[in-house]
């Protein structure tokens, strides 16, 4: 193999498949990054779980292919000077980079061992604009489970049903659920994406209007960007009803400011340091008004934020930070908020419309 | 104590005192700020070793003094409106915080148990700016030993004499030495700061013109900035004699570009790893060129550097490390670097004058 390409180009791709490149391996080739020169150079990462393709325009000399070490190679190239760079692999998979004055010559591994990507067949697609993905991600994946007993809850589940997208993480104590309207009509289903997974495909697209496409199988997803693809595993078995969960009746519903109500819980919240089963906050509601107060061994918050309530009075304690992860993600300038009784669900909704669906169980004193 | 203060003046009182508290510590008013309202409000953190005191404005409405946690303390403020703050003492040292519609009550610490400040007397100063004396601290103090072993390299050397203020740090492989000149007349003296002096006075003091004031005694210093105070201990015992350890003579000499030279030995690095002492890197100067190289397990470097020489050619190795830190530091486009011989020291100096000498020591191989 060997190719010329920008220092530019080149630290682009080396930025998005390392995102998929293993740093807890005991297997040299997975710290690596696949490079194959055809027409253009194709870079691959892959941990098994998480696999990026990224092709980068290259003045290709002679085809070929090699695995480099990732982090060696991106910290090799971020250095270079902004000009073309020459990759040549020479005998023994050693492997010459050439940049003006500079000159490297690393040790490669041979391309053979490396693992191939899952190929997917690209049919009846979803095409979704890359920022609404990041948003929508950013804006449930603070509720995926992290306890391992329940695995299926450890992903996002994301329903596809009559042209609207909806995309669920549930932990057991609350809920996120963000609903999309697509335009494109595709066939209905039903998949759960890792957290990881999530977490990763958020870090490489951008906050543009350009789409992406997901097409998936029964147990793989692939987002599709054109020059990039990330293919991922899909975790196996029945998500919960979530709908099921999400009460219908309320007793009590407050309209309030969604910065102001952030910055009241984040306040209150500053006297609880670990142990918040313990010491949550209590929500005092009445006369347009609520008191959200807060008592430790540290000391004592109050805090008093006008809104407009309907229904019954109310008194009733949350883990804060449940409340907090959800207010942070959400951009309405208000919210609807309705509280079903001190024991039940509480249910964070925009002002109009269906958009946004957050559930917060209370705790029991 | 009972007073109103701004929360921006409050914040920034907190955030300077903040440096000097103690956060290793099994007393917790080592963890507090002290608190003393007379005419303005006066706050002091103090770990023993350094001190700072700060004076903010305040509406005094009742005269007296508390101890508050600093980090639950400087939590809290940060996260209060940008408005008024009541601080109001109350029985049994609780303390009161209060802004707009938010109120936290707090456990506060009697403050008789709070270490004083050492007084010094404020005579006999040395004025310098703000700006010089963070940029000077930048320059020196990467040289510093951290081995306990030798305490006295532990910090730097600060010389007055003959209206030339020379800073001084060795820790046996390098020596940085950075020389202003100073306008006003002031009694010679010879002090060792601590690294950890300098290296949170500079951490407090902003890039301005505006002058501050450094008085020392045998065993102190203290640093003026109008509205805050730092004191600190000196270490006790004789600097070395730097002057000698600073060869005269040299058989090769270079001119070279700063920033062109750095980013060799950045690149020349890379494939150093750990063991530095093992694989240094190799300097290889001939007919105006410079070329560097390295050679380890994981790879070789070359890089190539066009300079002016004067002398003998040379063959010399370097622990790259050195080089780099002070190369980054200097802001002149070019320097001079003199050679004694392969096995002696190498001194980095400006073209013209005298402001800064870098001395390190080859690797012998």
């Amino acid at each position: 193999m060997k190719l010329i390409c920008s220092k530019e180009n080149l630290m682009e791709g080396i930025n998005i498949v390392q995102k998929a490149v293993s740093t807890k391996t005991t297997l040299p080739i997975l710290e690596g990054i696949l490079l194959e020169a055809d027409d253009r150079l194709k870079m691959t990462g892959n941990d098994l779980e998480i696999g990026i393709e990224c092709y980068v325009d290259a003045d290709v000399k002679r085809k070929g292919s090699i695995v480099l070490n990732s982090k060696m190679l991106g910290d090799i190239v971020r250095r270079l000077p902004d000009a073309e760079v020459l990759l040549d692999v020479k005998e023994n998979n050693s492997v010459v980079i050439e940049c003006e004055s500079s000159l490297f010559e690393i040790r490669g591994i041979a391309s053979e061992g490396f693992p191939a990507l899952p190929s997917l067949e690209k049919e009846d697609g979803i095409k979704i604009s890359q920022k609404l993905i990041k948003d929508i991600i950013k804006q449930t994946i603070f509720a995926v489970s992290v306890d391992e007993n329940r695995p299926i809850l450890t992903g996002s589940l994301f329903e596809y049903k009559n042209g609207h997208l909806s995309i669920v993480s549930i932990d057991g104590y609350r809920l996120a659920l963000r609903t999309v309207a697509s335009e494109f009509a595709v066939q209905d289903r039903n998949i759960v994406i890792p957290g990881k997974t999530l977490n990763e495909i958020s870090k490489i697209i951008q906050p543009v209007d350009e789409e992406l496409t997901i097409y998936t199988t029964n147990n793989q997803i692939l987002f599709d960007m054109g020059n990039c693809i990330m293919v991922s595993r899909l975790l196996e078995g029945e998500y919960l009803n979530y709908m099921g969960i999400i009460p219908k009746e309320h007793e009590t519903k407050i309209n309030v400011n969604t910065k102001e109500l952030l910055a009241c819980f984040e306040r209150a919240s500053l006297v609880i340091t670990n142990d918040e089963r313990r010491y949550p906050v209590k929500l005092d509601i009445k006369d347009d008004m609520m008191i959200i107060t807060s008592n430790t061994e540290i000391g004592n918050a109050r805090e008093e934020i006008r809104l407009e309530m309907d229904g019954k009075e109310l008194e009733i304690s949350f883990n804060p930070r449940y409340f907090i992860e959800a207010l942070r993600v959400i951009e309405n300038e208000a919210v609807s908020i309705s509280f079903t009784s001190n024991i039940g669900p509480c249910i964070i909704r925009p002002l109009q419309g269906d958009a946004f669906v957050y559930l917060v169980l209370p705790i029991r004193k």
